[in-house]
């Protein structure tokens, strides 16, 4: 230390006292997002906590109920107001027992499956039939009509890990509609190869659909580990048929309550439109729904409350915790039913992990390029760069959609997203925390803004339909 | 192309007829080992067709028949003579039906669990107690005589990856003797946190010691992000009791057969003592014994393979497959019993994985360093260092330290190993094809060399016991 640096420190401690006295001045929204990027400690602490304390979180089930009361008192406990469940009715179903894939012949063992969303049970004794395998959607639908009667059908796609989740378009009909192709063309269950970019014995659940008239059958996802032993052995059964014995048994239980969680930052002139931040609440059963979609709650909620720690914001800032996304969008209808005569300023959600936020896009680039390019200029410091695509906002931003509204999409890395994504997997220890504070670093900076924009954000008309990787299949 | 070499060209497609009348050289034993490096088909047939058309061989069960069955069938395939299945009769310890982990209270969730080798079963109706959390098996050691009644011990360790596999020294003691400790002070069953270096929700089994009196408890493996989970369920229940229900429900079966399959490369002089290369037939249930230990099996008898290719070895080459590692090194103490007095010239085992041979030692070094030195400047082109370390040789390889004779132990990388080791995860597409390969090239080398070696290999006396990572647990 030299002495020159000693007397600036001995004049900053005759300082202190005098300074003890003032109230530490309030930060710039900028200084808040730096702050929240630095040592955020919100976020985690959601994230951990209903991880930890509630755990999965299946839509309809008491342990979602369980995770509205957790969201609810964390938000009171941040001093979030206007806390509010608001209920709703929908068609639950549940997984029942876990799943079982036997090879029964001509290689007996066990492979790793568990039920898809919205498919039937096999009972108990499960069936046993001829597995037909298909490398495709497309081979499947080109199978003549009826040749599955009394077969299991076999759909094996492949995936590639893609920054943007652009793949998951591309493989995921496999689960969206090949268990309703291959009913209709008479198999008496499926199996898929997951949707999935990893490879570990963790199958990846998710919604499928069944078209109008077929009645659902058993359908289920094998890990890619497990569905690439079938493959083979296919390739060295030397045409023998393969018989596989499945038990899943899944159930529907009829109308059960759900709900959403909301909770406000009241701002200056709550007449004005809010700022609508989105994420879900609930998670398939397999794993704790830490990215998918604990993460987005903790990062949306610990923005806001970020954003209020730089001041009140002119609009009110309003979290929305859908309930029910990954079993149909039943929180963010309910949300645009109840809601649809109150006008949004602009919706944002965050439902595509905790990795690193690296683009952004709105829906108001051309009608208000203003405002687009502060946005930019204030994100750039994050590495997050302007895009060009029309923001279609996520899953629970129905009512933004509805009303016709303004969007803004935080793109972050999906890398690794479908690694983990409705598998057990999707725990607490997959999420990076540095690159989680990168997301509430962003999105403050972000939420600050347009929560202090004065006039309405204009849009250039209708809002496309939001892509698949965001709509909650 | 040069008109030099058009010409050139031309000569050479002249030739072509008399060289097709000439038989392909024989490779000498370097080009062999080259070859194999290059494009060995064999160890990837091996692990492949044993893990595509078996599965899973836990010891003692029928699915260890089929896998001996499997192996006899698949070296009388590649030309092997000899081939025998020795029976042994053991006691037989099964998993019985999927583990189940349950928080009661106060964060209601399942954890993913898997019973421990030769432990207890809960029966169905399962054991619902209080969780004592030690953060190591020395916390554990310490708690005072009967505290634990009534109780589940919660032993939750921490593990590095290590390149060695030293680390298993390290964190495997609480799954060899944390629950028989615990049993001692009084609790009805144990749960620990893997032994193991991933955060998949794959438990790690293995085997469990009991103390001589001490009557076996149910104890089971919880996956690294469950044990992580009720780690921070400790920290945040603010001193409420964690009540856990455990269900598990592993049986003993008393004597069945288990067995062990070998078969050779019959030398020039089948008089001389042979070299025996082992590894082991039988897996844990949860996997397909993948790289534990298919992976081996293949690698010593592809290089067997293609020793014997490049020509007759002076000595016979032995494969013993070895039964019933896992649960006890049944099947490497029936083979020195029933064989003690055949002498073996020098033993190697391939129990650690498939990832690059990095280094070897022998038990030889210093009693005859030509020979270390000779297999030293022969593996060097395959980035093989000469180790200092003495030998220990593997699990299987009871034999050769009853007789107190040469071993070789050619050092894998064992960075990845403990993610997989004993997991769901233990599958084929864990095995990278070229350091597979690697470790084939470096045994036909090592092996072709100790095959025609004309003298008896004198060691320095008592060969050390097996280090815990090859020790079977």
């Amino acid at each position: 230390m030299t002495k020159a640096s000693l007397l600036a420190l001995t004049a900053l401690s005759l300082a202190a006292p005098a300074l003890a006295n003032t109230p530490p001045p309030r930060p710039t929204l900028e200084q808040a997002a730096d702050n929240a990027g630095s040592y955020d400690p919100h976020a985690w602490d959601f994230v951990e906590g209903i991880t930890t304390e509630v755990g999965q979180r299946q839509a309809g089930t008491e342990a979602e109920v369980r995770g509205r009361a957790w969201a609810a008192a964390w938000l009171k406990a941040k001093g979030f107001q206007n806390i509010a469940i608001e209920p709703y009715m929908m068609p639950t179903w549940v997984p029942g027992e876990p799943g079982k894939a036997e090879i029964v012949s001509p290689f007996p063992q066990s492979l790793a499956v568990a039920p898809l969303g919205d498919t039937a049970s096999t009972g108990p004794e499960g069936i046993t039939a001829e597995v037909v395998m298909f490398k495709s959607v497309a081979e499947l639908q080109a199978a003549p009509e009826g040749s599955l009667k009394g077969k299991i059908a076999f759909v094996s796609n492949a995936m590639t890990r893609t920054q943007d989740g652009s793949q998951y378009g591309f493989a995921g009909p496999t689960r969206w509609v090949a268990s309703g192709i291959a009913a209709s063309k008479g198999a008496v269950a499926t199996v898929i190869k997951s949707v999935g970019t990893d490879l570990h014995r963790n199958p990846h659940t998710g919604g499928t659909d069944f078209p109008e008239g077929v009645k659902p059958t058993p359908a289920g996802a094998l890990s890619n580990p497990d569905a690439a032993n079938l493959e083979r052995m296919f390739a060295r059964a030397g045409g023998r048929p393969i018989t596989m014995k499945l038990v899943l048994t899944p159930r529907f239980l009829g109308e059960t309550e759900s709900g959403n969680v909301v909770g406000e930052i009241v701002g200056r002139n709550p007449a004005l439109p809010p700022v609508l931040l989105a994420c879900h609440l609930d998670s398939w059963w397999l794993g704790t729904g830490a990215i998918d979609d604990g993460a987005g709650c903790a990062i949306i909620a610990a923005a806001a409350k970020w954003v209020s720690i730089s001041g009140q914001p002119l609009r009110t800032i309003r979290v929305l915790f859908a309930g029910a996304e990954e079993t149909g969008l039943f929180g963010s209808a309910a949300y645009s039913k109840a809601h649809i005569n109150e006008p949004i300023a602009v919706g944002l959600e965050s439902d595509f992990g905790a990795d690193r936020i690296w683009r952004f896009d709105s829906n108001f680039r051309e009608t208000n390029p203003v405002l687009h390019k502060k946005i930019a200029a204030a994100v750039a410091r994050f590495g997050v760069s302007a895009g060009t695509d029309p923001a279609t906002g996520g899953a629970d931003l129905n009512i933004v959609r509805d009303q016709k509204g303004a969007l803004v999409d935080l793109q972050q890395d999906g890398t690794r997203y479908f690694d983990l994504h409705h598998t057990p997997d999707d725990t607490l220890d997959k999420i990076d925390p540095v690159q989680l504070r990168q997301n509430v670093a962003v999105w403050t900076q972000v939420v600050g803004i347009l929560a202090n924009e004065e006039t309405a954000i204009l849009t250039g008309g209708p809002v496309p339909s939001a892509p698949p990787v965001m709509n909650g299949k």
